[in-house]
């Protein structure tokens, strides 16, 4: 999927490339809500927070959005009072644009920790942005979040939900840095959906931990995650009443929708992981909890020598037993079993010999495989999705800067 | 420090090339107590655990040992109970040459996970080993117990403690897989000390906690890791007391030095995992408690952005403050600041120029330095030591099967 996303109606999109990158592609975008929009946010965990974060997190509150500016190439992060004032100012640059309040607007931004916006760059770009809003340039703020990205990242999904006939269209960035718990990960999805406030929020929480809280590039979480959702209402054409509940009224047809667009996002952020040459689904069953399957299933993902074999294609369930049993919850050593893509390799604790990690070999040189892991307590079980480590990643990461 | 390491009244040792290495280097060693020593040991947290480590444990708690035998080239872990008769038909054969029983006979192995030991040809090379001990064999049991270590770890200490003069000698394995709570790392401790049994336990947890347990390479601990101190009592020659307590006759003064030989080969660790190229101590300080401080250094040590920046020689602040702040405990952004081998980079959680970042970057081209990190909360501290992150160790990991 590229240039070609299928509008939604109430919104507008655009991009520029302002300056804030050297390279000149796309650094800024907008997206403008025609009217204003129900909106629910979903921002980093982490203690150190950037100045979009900072601001947007207040703002996202009150649950109405009329606008959302994007930059990347600079993430406002460690910046103090000034990175502050600097969102600020732009917000309210694109506030009076739209004719609204600065406190309508959000913002995100992605890209070097620690130095300020070239906001007088980014000032004179604004009007620009502005004047190319059109209803099909959701392709181009796409690109305009990418930073070491290698893809934009889009999903769609479409359906009925209750008397609405709901699309719902999302782009995302994410490439380093990437664990759960939202690390330096962009997501934005908007909706023609009619949905009340309350229930937009829980549903975004709960779309996102199944899906952006899943994955895992690197382990690191970052300062500058956000996940904002957008319904305009426009596909409530009938006077009816709003989604209400996750249990009524096709609110759980508009949860699955949310997750269908989600899930493809955060799988294309790990395939996108810098350096990643593989796509690994983590499978935890026989935990003592799905709490406790989860742990399981990160210490494998974060593990440095799981992933460091899943770039050399090695079946090394050695391993993956020892990411496991390090995850500080109950395991049985002597009742773990191991499958990969479907081949079981380790049975009660043990190797099943050469044969069988030859034909899980064959299956790890693919772009996309699972590996299941029974940890042989109880019936927890969590899914995450993580990428190899490569000598690329490295050659990224040791450089980005420089 | 190579194969000129002091003797130890009471020790002897031995190696030879069995031919559990395919490339026919030595693979496996004994330290011999001529009579029965005092012994101390520490274990691997993994609940994973390998066999030479489920016999071992149960046999060190009884405090006294006659031997050690070690062997590379393979974990024997994940072998289930077959691996753990291998350990006890192997301790047994030892056993019996030195006319002593299996319980006086610890094992530590190291290597690669699921596979057998061969044990027909390990059980030939015990008479061998047998024959070969001898007081200066120390060096050459180092070298035995080597996998992807590019040098040998030795340490030596010597002193007054009470009115015994001791001499401590250790030696360690480890390279990839070494993070806190003793991870792929095997060390071994030897001294003429006379020390009361409990006091030895205490003193050996203790020094292992300040310094073993303090280092980061990949984050990933392992099934094998084990440290046994073992004390011949030979520096008592005057029919004195043994060591007792920390507070007197020398206690402090023996655990002294006990850290001063288990902190170089914990130090020798890190400048050896795999593809390292910069030793990095981190100290955390401003925190709530000690215990925050060392949950923040080790989020610093662990994560990988850093240590690909540490490999880049980037003094990338914000990579700093961004491990510092998930590490879910207290630290205050807008107070925190950061200094790059005395150099100040950071204050008050903003960045204080190109100039600083400059400096910074000339002393992070060295093989070692120092990070220091004040997170502004309370009065909290805690070192951890960690290396840089390199292509080389993704080369080493991806490929240490094939």
């Amino acid at each position: 999927m590229s240039g070609t996303l299928p509008f939604v109606r109430g919104f507008e999109f655009s991009a520029v490339a302002a300056g804030i990158k050297k390279s000149g592609a796309l650094d800024m975008g907008l997206i403008h809500c025609e009217a204003s929009a129900t909106s629910a946010a979903v921002f980093t965990q982490n203690l150190v927070r950037a100045a979009p974060v900072v601001v947007s997190e207040v703002r996202a509150k009150k649950g109405r959005c009329r606008a959302v500016l994007a930059n990347s190439g600079n993430a406002n992060a460690c910046t103090g009072e000034d990175g502050v004032r600097d969102v600020e100012t732009l917000t309210a640059a694109v506030a009076r644009g739209i004719g609204d309040e600065p406190a309508g607007v959000l913002m995100a931004s992605t890209g070097v920790i620690g130095e300020r916006l070239p906001v007088d760059v980014m000032m004179r770009a604004v009007p620009e942005l502005l004047l190319r809003r059109r209803a099909d340039g959701a392709g181009d703020f796409a690109r305009s979040i990418m930073t070491t990205d290698k893809f934009e990242k889009v999903a769609v999904a479409e359906g009925r939900v209750g008397r609405q006939d709901v699309r719902i269209v999302g782009c995302a960035k994410g490439a380093g840095m990437i664990a759960p718990n939202m690390a330096t990960m962009l997501g934005f999805v908007w909706t023609d959906a009619d949905v009340d406030n309350l229930f937009l929020r829980e549903a975004t929480a709960a779309a996102t931990d199944a899906t952006f809280n899943r994955i895992v590039v690197d382990g690191d979480t970052s300062t500058n995650d956000m996940v904002v959702v957008l319904a305009s209402g426009r596909a409530n054409g009938h006077g009816g009443s709003p989604l209400r509940e996750s249990g009524r009224g096709g609110g759980a047809a508009f949860e699955e929708l949310l997750r269908r667009v989600m899930m493809p996002l955060a799988k294309a952020i790990v395939k996108d992981g810098e350096g990643a040459t593989h796509v690994v689904e983590i499978r935890v069953e026989g935990a003592a909890s799905d709490k406790d399957a989860r742990l399981i299933a990160r210490r494998i993902a974060e593990s440095p020598l799981v992933k460091t074999a899943f770039h050399g294609c090695d079946p090394n369930w050695g391993r993956l037993l020892a990411a496991a049993g390090r995850a500080g919850v109950p395991v049985r050593p002597d009742g773990m079993a191991i499958k990969v893509g479907g081949v079981a390799i380790v049975k009660r604790g043990v190797g099943l010999g050469k044969e069988r990690e030859s034909e899980a070999k064959a299956i790890m040189r693919g772009a996309e495989y699972v590996v299941e892991v029974d940890v042989g307590v109880g019936k927890g079980r969590a899914e995450v999705v993580t990428c190899d480590f490569s000598e690329e990643y490295v050659r990224i990461n040791g450089s980005y800067r420089s």
